[in-house]
């Protein structure tokens, strides 16, 4: 299987591809500050010398500046997309010319090809994994355990993959330290409230043309990625309404002001859908059943899972494409239930789409840079396990960040240092 | 010059561009609750039979559902567009095929085309015309002063367009009734506010792959479209900063809680700018010399005039396509200020624009429809001169709309409306 | 009549009265730089010399500054209430200390002495007339139609008095000119958004130990009033429920994200209901037989006619005060239903209740007092009726207001100027 | 010491005080579902019998329901204020009048009566501690270490307290487990957020007669309770400026869109400044020299410490009560800096104040008391340290909330559940 090519000898025009490719990295990184600091630093200190990494994560510009930034402070890089739909050929390319870097990542294949470009980036032996949704750590477990040894360790993006990890932690099948990038407060409220907020809705309106003024929005899941969504859709004054299956959560969007309400109740008013849940069946068929002609249904949680599509098939007396990007399900009194993107992350996966913005992405990507430094420099000291990204990393990157954009704070003062260290004032 | 010919005639594949068409103007009906009801009042009653209406717009999806509802309640209709790069030629050509309608509009065409264009409009003889931007109202006074006439009025949709004619009006010298469309609040607090704030700021991400969170975004004009602007960028977290020339303006943005200081000021912190004022070189040369480097330069007002283009590219060492739809022109010391959409009205010029979300064009075409409508019914009773659009008519749209939309709302009992009425009572 | 005393004739402490309503004004006036300014301006140029101004206002700190412009300006000074809860006593005590001011206010006067105290007020014989209510205005046209020659003008505060002036000018019996302050930006959308919304909401808040965060706050009337209402409980995450019978209104408040019905609809789910309509009976029976358990009821709009307390005392098996400035009335089936400030202004009528921030009355009270100045000096240009302010002078407080904020903004340059003046210019 | 007597013993009219406070109470119910909903179970179910509490908290109406709840379940109960200001006699009496109760709180006691009135609650030997600022703990672990072995455990409420207790607990010197009330999500995120966020703001509107739009507003720290005060004045057009030391919670607060800056360039520009950080010294001698005529500082943490009053009576040529609730600090310029409420928490200690809303406590105060019967039924299995509260106590609390308030929400299905607990599912 390790015959999986890298994208460089699977395009026609190689070199046009290349060409445009960096041009998007170049619009990227300028909008990417935490990433030009760090490549200066990398560069200098070359922290990753020797170490061969693998990675799967959407191959596109952004990511493509990660990738460049590790290899240049001396790692070999393999990587892979870890979704058919949102890899960049050219960006691809342009990270596949690399030296450094073999890029396997192709839009569009399918799935033999998925899981062998997969095989492809694991033949190079990695010491470090870095995923976006764990394909990597569990074809290492699932298929190459006597990799695990050599494995200094890895770093993991998403919610999803993260949830999946521990899972495997707590059944004791996790056998090198993951750092739960995800979950550390640089990555988690920047990426997924912002990043996912304003990139899922703008996706959606762009596809289809659509306002949210006075709109009933219904998200599904209050976590980071809905909270996101549901504050920029506010933003843009629609009425939102949110479906949650935790109470406290539930609780916390009420006192938002939101709406909240079961699914199917707000199936009947909503006009927009975005699920971000992480889970599956999350709309089903009782809900299109009682959905208006005409709303929108999409997904920003990682899988095509959350919106029950085979049901809608089932239901449906007609689909057709009523857009790109927009697959229209005509029910048999008429009503029009539209998909974008097939259920898939919207902001991945729609024609237009162009993932999480670029400045957001710098944040998470400056995380996974300094995660990967620490597991070269300390990752012995690490259990196998879900580990927390160490909180100094997650504080010298948000430094990084204010510093580059110009914004300036206090620091405590020792009389205040020692205030916070003491118990013993009185009222 | 009655020469140039119409759309259908100048396609290659004609068939293929009016089904690509038709499906884009089946998307946005399905989004157009107003038109359908107004589709379905205007075929039953034919109000336009016997008319000529010469229309330049932005032939795209939205303007094809109303151009079709004119045509169905009877009228005639010759239509153009009224900015070069805003037209769909697919749609323009579903347009062509309907056999009351006769569209000219063509994307990209050069200026002496673009005038033949509205010279081949203006040959069928039209007895109402419908602008947005005022192109047609001055071809005919300017070139056709003939045709005045016969022509029993006309209704502008743009803000630029209704300031014009109104200065036109002072001089005299506008010789027919027009409905200032723009002005009244069912089209200027929906189209202006939500449609241009939404679609120019989603544009502009989508064009981008940026974000507005923790952004400066500084809004050029505090008008219905600047505010649009403010409000929605805020709604995503940007930090908005206001320039404004007039006082009160400029202190209603202060109350609303933005930062307001001058361009040259709010020029140096700036990471997006957006003009909105409908005035000429609101960015100017001094303002580019105190720029940062990267940023985001876009205008939603009408013409291509907002920024000073001339003055940046004399003062730019190298300019290149930084990205699909923006120009970075690059200063001595290395500074990118990229440009979207040369200067033109982002929503509709950008290579991805879709212009304003359906759900708004829908009440600023209701509004022009029933205009089109009053001035067949009511026409002689309009003196040449610009026109409030009847409060009736304004809220007959409402009614529908809310309709439309299930919303049900109280009307004043006999006591209230007595008390309304009345002044005699005491404290 | 005449023979109602001045408030300095009536009260026991006179003094110990006076210096606490000096110290009331002072702090007001510390947060008034529109005042501050104008003082300087008139206490240098007296504009006001040898008139008698009639005023019927809200006499408390901020009024009073109002007042003793007028009075450095150079006027004698006749004032009383507009309302017996509204006045303060030590305010009006400290006013009636200026040897050019007469103040006849007294807290909780009954309607005798109301309108005795006006009568008060007239038989000073004013020039100019300054009203919140057209309390004065209506005196003089029905008691005093004989001061009516000797009469400038006048300036009338309130949306209500301003309609009512409207509906009297309408029948042909308004004889003197009368400025409607409260139409003009620099007034209706500082003093009516921000002043009624953040006062009504903090105020309700103070008297009840409530939050608004999670709860169903329902704003009757959707204008200037009722939006600020609506948008500061929105920012304070209060789902907003607005009833309004316009249908222009009610669609801005549904594209604006909010849920709008009719009253009795949302009576059945509001925790909070604010009437803004200036309207009667806008809250009544069947609202109230629909109510839950523990909702409060103000009303924000000029009288006290908005909540249907005839009925609602009907309808209640108990009444008792259940806390200062909260009235409850307890339904059969045990539901008590809460009414602040017995149904007058809340923000004025309420026992913790401070009327109007101080910064947004500058604006308004800095409208009037250049109002008044104009009527001395340019009031023989009006005719009689209802006018709105002039431009210039609405834009002269504005720049004032700026200025003392420190806001700095662009003048339009003669090349701009020039092209707003235009019409010619092509595409 | 332990003679400092109940307020039942020292007050005149002792009467007319408990039916005041019994009045205050009944209201404060009204609008505390979670308590009321508790109560019932506990009158119940007795979980609590045997055991004697001393709680040191603000005793005001919503503490009282509380406390009542707690004796209701079986419990002795004695109590004092943890604030000198912030007691509200007539509720102190009202709940010395309960049998099972013996309050020894009262307003305005001095130093030496503050800490006997807490020895004598220590005299009744409690077996639980309930605390707000750990008062309780510190006078137990100080002075009465032998009490230590009969304590099961304890429940503190703030985050000031939390932060203390955890300094105990690192030094070994925390002798019995306390629940971090403060800590959980139902309180940290609706009592500081939501609680602390209005009610400062609105005590400090109706102390001073000002509003927030288009005021520069200065918020000192964003945990909690600063981020509550950041939206809640923008959600009332303030222009939002935070200071913070944390360079991830300074972050977050740029990112939201909020000016970041140091407290000394915040100084220059601020109008209002409110405290939240929990530390000394927030605002000093050199952050009053900066500061502009008229800006107004208030605290909104747990003590009086955090804007530096001693430098700022030291700068000052004149101080005198502006206002109720309001000192004004005159500089030798004439600038006056006004201060409320002597820098002590706002929303207790402002002659107005009213403490948090009722509906904010009442979930605070829910999880206070699952707490301590937590304490009870398993305080065996906690060890001595700082414990989180128990996950399924917030959320049965949580969903008592909803219930209450009638929201419904969705529940995990089976395949759902599942999902959630596997990881071995691909892409």
């Amino acid at each position: 299987m390790q015959s999986y090519p890298p994208i460089g000898e699977q395009l026609d025009d190689v070199e046009s591809a290349r060409e445009e490719g960096r041009r998007k990295m170049e619009w990227a990184l300028q909008h990417m500050p935490i990433l030009r600091e760090l490549r200066e630093q990398f560069a200098e200190t070359q922290p990753l010398a020797g170490q061969t990494l693998g990675m799967a994560m959407h191959v596109e510009a952004k990511t493509a500046n990660l990738v460049e930034l590790l290899a240049l402070g001396g790692a070999e890089v393999a990587i892979t997309g870890c979704n058919p739909l949102s890899t960049h050929d050219d960006v691809s390319a342009a990270l596949d010319a690399n030296e450094s870097i073999t890029s396997y990542a192709k839009r569009g294949v399918g799935e033999d090809d998925y899981y062998a470009a997969i095989e492809s980036v694991v033949s190079h032996g990695p010491t470090i994994t870095v995923d976006d949704g764990m394909d990597m750590v569990f074809a290492i477990h699932e298929d190459h355990p006597e990799l695990v040894d050599t494995i200094v360790g890895g770093a993991e993006e998403t919610t999803t993959g993260v949830h999946r990890l521990r899972a495997m932690a707590a059944d004791g099948e996790l056998n090198y330290p993951v750092f739960a990038v995800n979950d550390t407060p640089m990555k988690r409220l920047f990426d997924n409230v912002h990043g996912t907020g304003e990139s899922a809705l703008a996706t959606i309106a762009m596809t289809t043309n659509l306002s949210y003024a006075g709109k009933n929005v219904v998200v599904a899941g209050y976590g980071d990625c809905g909270r996101g969504v549901a504050k920029k859709a506010a933003g843009q004054n629609a009425n939102v309404i949110v479906a949650e299956v935790e109470p406290r959560r539930a609780l916390e969007a009420h006192m938002e002001g939101y709406d909240v309400m079961p699914m199917n109740e707000a199936a009947a008013v909503g006009d927009v859908f975005v699920t971000t849940t992480g889970n599956r069946d999350v709309i089903t068929r009782e809900d299109f059943e009682a959905m208006q002609d005409g709303v929108l249904l999409a997904n920003a949680g990682h899988f095509d899972i959350e919106i029950d599509l085979d049901a809608l098939s089932e239901l449906a007396v007609d689909e057709y494409e009523a857009r790109d990007g927009v697959r229209a399900y005509e029910l048999a009194d008429g009503r029009r239930l539209n998909v974008l993107a097939e259920g898939r992350l919207v902001n991945l996966a729609s024609p237009i789409a162009l993932g999480h913005p670029a400045e957001v992405m710098d944040q998470s990507f400056g995380i996974q840079a300094v995660c990967v430094r620490e597991l070269v420099e300390h990752g012995d000291e690490y259990a196998a396990g879900v580990h927390d990204v160490p909180d100094d990393l997650d504080r010298e990157v948000a430094e990084i960040k204010l510093d580059a954009e110009g914004v300036e704070i206090d620091s405590l003062t020792d009389t205040q240092a020692e205030y916070m260290d003491s118990w013993s004032h009185g009222t």
